[in-house]
């Protein structure tokens, strides 16, 4: 996918994903085997603790993981996730990186970190999509 | 827990988990061993697909799952996770049922199934959450 | 598949899985929708504590598993897993039962439940497959 | 733990997990938030299609990554874990590196990377494992 491509997976990325967009998640770059992502961290994005929401940020994994997933085109489905919450984890923005385990003609495994403003890994995940023709 | 205990997490639950309640995600019933809980699917739930989106079945699971691991007394973070998405979720509702597969005193297994309005399961899941204190 | 491919697929299963047919575990029925396997407790299937080897339940839940997702025909390899270890696990047999979360035509989605002689269930874990024409 | 104690570690590692020692894996090396360990893969190892069984696999990231949660002194059971299977394993050995994604005084959270001998990743996972003192 060349470079003009991989803006056009972020436009519609941030447009489509109505769930995450509207929970101040957003795919901030995409390029091949990789996407980044952050969530602004809000009055509504906390738990009882006042630490961010487990949901928001399983949210977050899962976006920026289906844009690394598409990086080389086609489009996506979440099959399975498994995350595993660090640390607790607090704003101004929680920043998310994903990187393949493998990139599949059918099934793509991405590998997720989540870390916050100083760089602390707050979650790891890891995250299969089944891939289809775009 | 005796019954106003339950009552009391459910008002708690409901109104701390400021990330769910803003993604209209109700836990419904707290009872000994047992939560249930609803996500009323609207146009902000979804993924590019149209279907409700994974990080909101996730959030679902995750403060239903939370509000079983609390259904003796105490209260809980989420340790880790993992999530099956089964087939494609769509509204009216989602519910999802919680029930232990270890009730422990540091850290408590819970199982989890989603279901859509004709009772088709939609995801499962598995979350693990540390024990305290209340 | 018919009964007399199922005795097929139960004899295939135990001689070729070198490896949990070395290490005492033997699939013992399956059936549409439905496999059943059993590890016999030696003195080669413990760990440091005595108990049974974590790797002895997985080996057990990943054979039972595959046999579960080809009960309808076909074949699999394994593509991803999760366990979850309830309890200390330990002999004479622990006893496994597969069951499908997802019978799908590219993935399948197997749910095991692992019980000791007493019927404790001593762990539980999903078993995703990869399915392909036999 | 001082390297006297490390070389200790690996003695009561390999000597007391009967199932994993049966089966040709052997841990290496085990220093502070680090543990290497090798499966020779030999007749026994193998599945129906004659690769690496994936019981042998997380066998081998069981032993690996507890030796690595218990790299800092204490000991371990393992609590629950997740693989990923993303290619074919063939000998003539399975190497297996683990490191740390929480060092915690309740429960570890290992990572775990298995790589034949031209290393290629063969499997990734992460087992998490409750801690108790020595």
């Amino acid at each position: 996918m060349p470079e003009a491509d991989h803006a056009r997976v972020l436009t519609i990325v941030n447009e489509a994903h109505q769930f995450s967009a509207a929970n101040n998640i957003l795919v901030t770059l995409v390029e091949r085997d990789h996407a980044r992502g952050e969530l602004t961290v809000g009055e509504y994005s906390v738990n009882p603790y006042g630490n961010v929401h487990g949901g928001a940020l399983t949210t977050l994994a899962d976006v920026v993981g289906g844009s690394c997933a598409c990086s080389r085109g086609g489009r996506c489905v979440t099959l399975s996730c498994t995350m595993e919450f660090l640390r607790p984890a607090a704003g101004p923005k929680i920043y998310c990186d994903a990187t393949p385990k493998k990139m599949g003609r059918k099934v793509s495994v991405i590998q997720l970190e989540l870390t916050n403003e100083v760089g602390d890994v707050v979650a790891t995940g890891t995250y299969s999509y089944f891939m289809a023709e775009a």
